[in-house]
């Protein structure tokens, strides 16, 4: 079965491509060339880009942002990205970039993020903030939300 | 059925999805969060960016290069690129762009793009040139490649 | 006299630097190391980010839009981009890149682009037109301009 | 006097523009168009482009490595690298990028960056391991460069 390129894939779909358990969200796609750079392998600030890619995704998926409507709550705030870099790569390589939260507390969140191309390539992180859009501070995460973190992504709720 | 997203789609796939007879070599994909610009559409670069993607699939399903062995002849030279916006595209839309050669010489061509998103979006051009790698100067288009160029795109051979 | 990058240099200044008579805004800057692709070069669509770059501060320059209220007339609409490759760019190379309107009529213009960095390494255009934001159609272009158009880049008045 | 931009800023430069005492190494520059995203400030994945810029210099400047020479030691290999949002930045900002090298060891080192506008605005890290090229291992840092590191960037040596 042809990889079902960029769909967001959920937790049977990753399984079955031999993404380790604890993933429920994904992407497939396939380097290009314009991420490579002079050093040949895909540049380091393109997988912060990929990660980008999916938390959009997800975070739509999520039911917490559309990322279009500029003035509704909640405005989305990075407050930190990390990336680790293992093992790297090539053009044309296929891989399947992966993010969950793994922590959340009222009004933030800590995601995850994991690169494979049969082995695991990269990892990363992100720490996000949500705020009114009115000035008046942080905008608590509602609770499907919250469920869905609990119980798709098995993230750790603190206070 | 769902689009194959990147998979190079060929004439018939191209049809079944509303492209224009005349095209038989595509890809599609979505428009990512980080193609977008300030004024909150795609950037008028991107477009370039998605043409080099195509490009480099098809050079390498022609045959003509592999874009890896940068010893190997011919060397790949872009001389001219060009692009026309006809209507902009927004966050999350799904498209296909589309690739052929219009005419060759002895040794280049001429490349013609489009991106249709339910209707056609952009166009674009570029020129190619095909050198030898040991600066003795231009390298001929092989006789499947010229071939090729004929039967699947329509190309007009000049000179 | 080190270069001053990134400040707009007019015509004088150009000269100085050992640009052709004919243009009279431009802008100093150096190759980074994420404008390189896997051949080794700057890439051939950064060239087109260089001449973006260049136009967003040549058209706050000459008071046609500040880019940043979305509001006030006119939008600027890229209708067209071109680049001409005559000569690669390698690692840490400085360039003065160049710009100027050749043509308008009442409310598009053709503006050119240059890259030098000792010779000349590639050229470059764009057409833009002036919308109204109520959508009611074009937005002509102020005598202001039209006459910094005329006296300052020496451009062609059409209709 | 205007900003030296772009030019390696050494401490005194620095600390004439108002940045604060430890950091020796800086680069000013001025936010483009193209680095803003749909929420019209700078990217967050921009900064990452900066100091990956700023980082290189500092290698070449430290005489680590050229970045050209592909066959000599040291590979310079990015293991991660990390970046915190403080405050965001908007279109023609003009900033001020810093590095210092923070910590090293025998055949590492970690970096440390800053991008100040008025106000410090974002910081980052790096965690940098040189290679032999011919696979045999890791290659030692050589005494100038731990010399600078400890002299100029007042970095703390360990094991």
């Amino acid at each position: 079965m042809p990889l079902p390129y960029l769909t967001p894939l959920h937790a049977n779909a990753l399984a079955a491509h031999g993404i380790p358990a604890g993933w429920s969200f994904g992407m497939a796609d396939r380097v290009r060339f314009g991420e490579l750079d002079a050093l040949n392998h895909v540049n380091n600030i393109v997988y912060l880009r990929w990660f980008e890619t999916l938390r959009v995704a997800y975070i739509q998926d999520y039911g917490l942002s559309d990322y279009v409507d500029q003035t509704a709550d909640p405005e989305i705030v990075v407050r930190d990205l990390s990336a680790r870099y293992l093992k790297p790569m090539f053009a044309n390589e296929s891989y399947i970039v992966t993010a969950r939260t793994a922590a959340f507390r009222t009004t933030s969140f800590t995601m995850e993020y994991a690169v494979y191309s049969g082995d695991l390539r990269a990892t990363g992180t992100a720490v996000i903030v949500c705020l009114k859009r009115d000035g008046t501070g942080r905008w608590p995460l509602p609770d499907a939300v919250r469920t869905r973190f609990l119980e798709e992504d098995g993230a750790e709720a603190a206070s």
